[in-house]
């Protein structure tokens, strides 16, 4: 894939181009389970992308309801206030995904007809939760309202099913379970998306989702795209279908819960509800007595290992999060076992290092090198 | 150039990646002729960070003078109407730089106050001609209006001097003059720009350019940037500065002309005025009777060679245009004329090879290989 990255520049309008990019949004399409829709391909980070399909679907002072069940549901918020819409958060317990029964009950107050929108984060790498996404639709689906999905973090991690589950604008980008370097983000728009979106006015052209379908249908970007990117996607995606679909999907699980039973015999227990627990991120309660901000400090400064906090949130200080989404391997979980055993032995605290190799390679044994 | 490219990805939020983006910003400040302004690197095309500087200085019913002498003034102009805009545009012949002397006369008439800001495409690739920025400024730095430049592709081809001209807003990108993958934006905003910036209200946060200056001072970038293009560009700069400035210009200089010369004696004459050909885009008319858009043809399907005819422009049909900005060597040029030769005879024209040769080479002597 860096391979692919690294190659010369070819001209964005050339035949060769176009048949990468059309290549692209076809290997694209059962990622996001779609035959409908036409993935497309936009140059700036996943934000920018969530950021278009706001402003292309919402005229200013339009009703919109974001599921607020930890960091990106109610962000998601905030960048539909900064397009001037007039915002509702609907907010649920961290932990857990998205709350569907709280949304039914605050929709058929009002038959959902007031709002434009309903906003929803489909894993929360700040809680670790996973959002039951059919389950959501289930109530949205009959309303006038969009469901706008930010998958920014579990496509190519998590099964997306645009076409069965209705989900009418999903986002996502190339950094996550796609593996490749940032820089692009990918978008697909429901029938009923784009009713929606030739009704409202543009603001500006970079991001003019309906320029951006017409140039996308003739296999083109509607101005200069990250070429090289656009590369290293078409080399990630043909990874990904190489080695399936499904075997993905499973390989993920494995390795997210060969990460947690391991750290569970370090006295780590998982953040999130168990129903919830996101294969692709795993959020880490730091045992009782041990500084979660210490083990990411550690992990940088005596292995090199770049772990996250929960800064910028309530979690901060209590939890740890590792993304283990995408290019991650059996031997970059031994590792982070290993590593976060130290951390916590750093602190004073004793830990039983044998078994939390074997607890975790008990959960290894599914997965292939 | 590309091995830094394919380099693995690093997180953007490491200390690593920050002293990457400061170093990038810093030695980007004398391209921009600058000490005073702090260039701003977004992830998006160019169109991208022109419609991020006109979002953010520009509220909707606002004035704007846009200088059409080409198509990228004309066309920054419809930027700013698709932002909502009032749109004036002072039209000049195709060929020569944006007039100074009619904007001074179009101003004097109303003392410039009613515009918000004066927009200009410095180097207009459709047209191959360059616009004085020096003169222009002279008349607008004394109203209040800003004067906005699409830099797009003459940065790093072409001398650029933000402080002693008094640019107000600068965008350029990557991939024409800095000879780096399509994907990064670069913008400078002088401190009348910005008192301007901190009076209008943001549109959206990913072009945001306040929170982008505040990120900027800290060495970060406001949401997740193109890492790998970063290291390219850092890479691409530093072989910049290695050569010198005033050197790469010069050889810009030497290329373009050494062009010019040969494909004189193939009966093809340059499509601008003398005094502002630019060194980074040669557009050339064809021979009487020859056919503009068969010689991209043949060029393309004989020599595997993309150059460009001027379609959706006036110009099509008459003139090619032949980029030679940015990773272009001497033996790039002796090969366009080869080929052009080729492709020139192919319609029954006979040219006198040697002779075109022969003037190439006068003009390359003083070039470095």
């Amino acid at each position: 894939m860096l391979r692919a990255l690294g190659q010369q520049v070819i001209y964005h309008r050339s035949s060769e181009f176009k048949e990468l990019l059309h290549d692209t949004a076809a290997m694209l399409q059962p990622l996001f389970g779609t035959t409908a829709a036409n993935p497309i391909v936009l140059t700036s980070s996943g934000t920018g992308a969530l950021e278009a399909v706001l402003a292309n679907s919402l005229r200013p002072g339009d009703r919109v309801l974001t599921l607020d069940n930890g960091h990106w549901g109610a962000r998601f918020g905030r960048l539909a206030t900064s397009l001037g819409a007039s915002v509702e958060a609907l907010s649920s317990s961290w932990g857990g995904g998205a709350d569907a029964e709280a949304l039914r009950r605050r929709l058929s107050a009002s038959d959902g007809g007031e709002f434009v929108a309903v906003l929803v984060a489909h894993n929360d790498t700040f809680t670790g939760a996973v959002t039951d996404l059919a389950a959501i639709s289930d109530v949205v689906r009959d309303t006038s309202a969009l469901l706008v999905v930010d998958a920014v973090s579990s496509l190519g991690c998590l099964p997306i099913e645009v076409d069965s589950w209705g989900l009418d604008l999903v986002v996502s980008a190339s950094q996550k379970g796609l593996m490749c370097p940032p820089g692009l983000a990918l978008v697909t728009a429901s029938e009923k998306a784009w009713k929606r979106i030739d009704k409202v006015d543009p603001r500006g052209e970079y991001f003019d989702l309906r320029r951006a379908r017409d140039m996308a249908a003739q296999g083109q970007a509607t101005f200069t795209p990250a070429v090289n990117l656009v590369r290293a996607l078409h080399e990630a995606l043909r990874m990904v279908h190489e080695t399936g679909l499904t075997q993905t999907f499973a390989r993920q699980a494995h390795l997210g819960r060969a990460l947690a039973a391991g750290v569970a015999e370090l006295g780590m227990s998982l953040y999130p509800n168990a129903d919830a627990a996101s294969p692709c991120v795993s959020v880490l309660r730091a045992p009782e007595g041990v500084d979660a901000a210490k083990i990411v400090a550690t992990m940088r400064d005596r292995y090199g290992t770049q772990i996250a906090g929960a800064r910028r949130s309530r979690l901060d200080g209590t939890v740890i999060r590792i993304g283990t989404m995408g290019y991650c391997r059996p031997d970059d979980i031994r590792l982070d076992v290993w590593q976060l055993a130290g951390a916590v032995q750093e602190q004073g605290h004793t830990v039983d290092v044998a078994t939390a190799i074997a607890a975790t390679e008990r959960e290894l044994e599914e997965v292939a090198a």
